[in-house]
């Protein structure tokens, strides 16, 4: 563990590379929105877009303007002039200075390979680019970090080039010289060996900015911070072009947690684990469960040998405390976890019965047979508590279903089947009947019993299915398999997950929608 | 880049380990076609499971030995004896050697908290456990590999201790001992440095098998084979408890085409994007669209600078070619995908039309809007060779849709509800109306079809569906979501796999059933 008293330099680009991300697309008003939670979080710059580029962009640096952040610097990003321009007349170096920030970051070319086939141009004109860009943008009264694209590939093909290209960054004000591998192809051993022989050359403090298409977009940032790097810069849970960029969740928490390096500082890295989920939020992209240290698996323990052994001692299979990261231990109730799951699983509701109370002997047994038949409360907590509660006989039904139909029918190959569903409940002493039409039979259903409960419990307008999963359990009977529907349901403040099993889709999906119904009225009624 | 004569070694646990993941439950028939799959990858050791841990791991093995592979090994995998049994009376030995492989792994303690706190015995005592458990397994005619769980933090903590148990492990005869990061909180210069020394130490050639806790899976894999390491355990896709295991895709791709290294052999990593989106779809996990090297944005260009450097010369912004490991390029502006594939299919089928040709333009657009819809042909090879002779004008129908209607009918809370289904199709001239009941909606549909069919074509009697798999595509809508239903099917002598995608799942099951009938009548006219 390496003991640093200066910390490391957090540059976040989730609102300009992480944009590039396919199917990603942020408003002016997400990013507003996403800069002051990365405010918060104590990340030092933000590079808001590329103004110029992008209209949106421009407005965003408007805007920020007018709900200034505390403490975090917003750095607007930019190329290097074009070859036939001068720096004056150069309309992004023009809209650079037009966003009005302190700092500004910069991209030039290291690679010969990108000089002559993609600018079009000499080296030696190349880093007259680079050079003339950097002092104009100074000049101007700008601080500018210089982002050297391609800086590995260019340097394994032609070491004194790229150098070259840097020493004139350094030379003409660069307060940040920024190596990029920008394709994601370098080897962490490759970025550290690089690393060292451009930090033996180069007195301007050093930057990384890695991808991911090697998946080492987080070791490669590492090794660079132990090779010297003062500054890394990358995107909350690594969005970005092609396999996204290295992930600032993972490095923060690795540089905090592993390294001893201070990076948010004080107590803000609880703080880790709701900004992932936000970013994913306002990116339109379902969080990744699997995610390191931020993820809903990240603390969550199946195997039954597991679940005894972190509940003697958490330290036994989790390699940090989730609170730190902001992040919970989630004990999931499977085939292979076993009694302990159970109990501890009670315990959160408030259940402390002794093993050996029948009621209990009644629900494990009836949890076995469950499972047994297919049933998985793994995501289905609501369904798994209101087993719990029908076992110990605290729970009773809202409503009794006195039959339902449903009926779909399909006039011609290509015509669209029309799905209808009739239903009769009983509530208390009242009978509602009435029917509904969908967009399939699951959904006619889904309406139909919604519209026969909602005049009883008008709460239930607040309540939304937010996901709906079906899984065939085994392919050997072909269509007649048994399936299990898992069904995610949630209001205003809450979120739960609830089961069925059937062979039939329609008997599976009842019973999720009941137990998400019957759920939803058990909070409601506390 | 290191040259190595010798092959690094894949020991692939996405049955056994990878099955950890929350979400993920693969059944026997999964496990065997998975098997088969990762053997034609050309991995070298298949975990098949833990034969006593669970009875769905017993059956794999007997069902393997029925379908042998070509080329991997299949590996059991369990723990060494409980302190209380001897060895030839403990259970989990037992049933290790009834698994009846070659190869058996077993995993034993390293770390002293977890001896004392989880397995609750003396350090003198786990020690002799490794050696015991082991000897009584190579006895019994086992080549033996050693999982040295928690080793890095067992190291960490009592080197002396760590190294006391592999000794253990390798005087009683163990042929691999391979180092686990368990709780995949060790960082990649940790596990170089500890895993030289152990190699010092150590004359039995070692493994490495680590998590991604901390994102460092894969990094961490390679920096051991660097070290020395001879083989690397993973998962497909990196699936597995909490965070998941070193992704073996991304290991496998870096070590043949950064590090030099054979792994698969000649030519098989080109199957490497094929294999990653059947495991996951065998999971039924979403492929993760931003995997490297095999995600459908591995290779995906948004930015405009980067699309125009592509096109001109494709390495400027790839750091290897998309080919190599089977994936392919893809321009999100122009939304060009896929057509590659298209023609190389089309000559697969002996259709060599040239690009111009109207209907294969015709395909090509109606493909793309398919596609759009969330139409996939992976996996489902009959759908898309009926699309094709469709829109070739070779296809004529093999019966006529007049009209069917479903009906579900559910009478109390806790009865099965009964589905009947009617069906009027048209064969020539004939017209046949007929009814059957099923398991569900569509099991009675699938009933009512074959029935009205099986008179006209006596064949679809050898017919018989193997596997239904349902996939809902975006759960922003709850119940009213779009799924897609994959169908395989299979006769006397083949099998071929169809879909159907609606908002309707007896629409989407309805078109997959349609294609499986129309395709096995198609071939069996030649």
């Amino acid at each position: 563990m390496t003991m640093s008293p200066s910390p490391i330099e957090i540059y976040d680009t989730t609102l300009r590379d992480g944009s590039q991300a396919e199917d990603v697309s942020f408003s002016v008003e997400d990013k507003i929105r996403i800069a002051h939670k990365l405010d918060e979080l104590g990340v030092h710059f933000i590079e808001g877009g590329w103004p110029g580029a992008n209209p949106k962009d421009i407005e965003f640096f408007q805007v920020i303007k007018s709900t200034p952040l505390q403490r975090a610097r917003v750095v607007a990003f930019g190329s290097t002039r074009k070859a036939k321009n001068t720096a004056e007349s150069d309309p992004t170096l023009k809209a650079l200075l037009s966003a009005e920030t302190e700092i500004v970051t910069i991209f030039g070319k290291s690679w010969t390979l990108h000089v002559t086939e993609a600018l079009e141009t000499t080296l030696e004109k190349n880093a007259e680019l680079i050079g003339d860009s950097i002092a104009f943008l100074t000049r101007h009264g700008r601080r500018v970090f210089y982002d050297a694209e391609h800086f590995f590939d260019g340097y394994k093909t032609d070491p004194a080039y790229a150098l070259q290209t840097i020493h004139m960054a350094a030379k003409a004000g660069a307060e940040r010289i920024i190596l990029c591998d920008t394709n994601g192809g370098t080897m962490p051993w490759e970025v550290k060996d690089i690393f060292l022989k451009v930090k033996a050359e180069c007195s301007v403090p050093l930057g990384i900015h890695a991808h991911n298409d090697s998946e080492m977009g987080v070791a490669n940032s590492l090794v660079a911070v132990q090779a010297g790097a003062v500054q890394v810069q990358g995107t909350i849970n690594g969005i970005g072009e092609r396999c996204g960029n290295a992930n600032l969740c993972s490095i923060i928490a690795n540089l905090e947690l592993k390294m001893g390096y201070s990076a948010l500082g004080d107590g803000r890295l609880a703080h880790l684990r709701t900004l992932s989920h936000f970013v994913a939020e306002m990116a339109n992209l379902p969080p990744n469960k699997r995610q390191p240290y931020v993820g809903d698996a990240a603390f969550a323990h199946k195997g039954g040998v597991h679940i005894h052994a972190v509940q003697k001692n958490p330290i036994t299979y989790e390699h940090v405390s989730p609170e730190v990261v902001g992040n919970v231990r989630r004990v999931l109730i499977s085939e292979s976890s076993g009694r302990s799951a159970v109990f501890g699983k009670m315990e959160t509701l408030g259940m402390n019965l002794p093993q050996d109370n029948p009621k209990v002997q009644e629900l494990l047994a009836s949890l076995k047979s469950l499972e047994y038949e297919g049933y998985q409360f793994e995501g289905a907590e609501g369904s798994f508590e209101l087993l719990v509660r029908k076992a110990m006989g605290t729970h009773s039904p809202s409503f009794e279903l006195l039959g339902c139909r449903i009926i779909v029918e399909k006039r011609r190959t290509n015509e669209d089947p029309i799905s209808e569903a009739t239903i009769m409940v009983k509530v208390g002493d009242v009978v509602e009947h009435t029917a509904a039409v969908g967009h399939g039979p699951v959904n006619a259903l889904d309406n139909a019993l919604r519209k026969a409960l909602e005049g009883f419990y008008p709460q239930l307008r607040d309540m939304k299915l937010l996901d709906y999963k079906v899984r065939v359990l085994t392919g050997r009977n072909g269509t007649g398999s048994r399936v299990r529907v898992l069904i995610e349901s949630g209001d205003l403040k809450d979120k739960w997950g609830t089961v069925g099993v059937s062979e039939n889709i329609i008997e599976a999906s009842w019973q999720a929608l009941v137990d998400s119904i019957e759920f939803k009225l058990m909070r409601d009624k506390g």
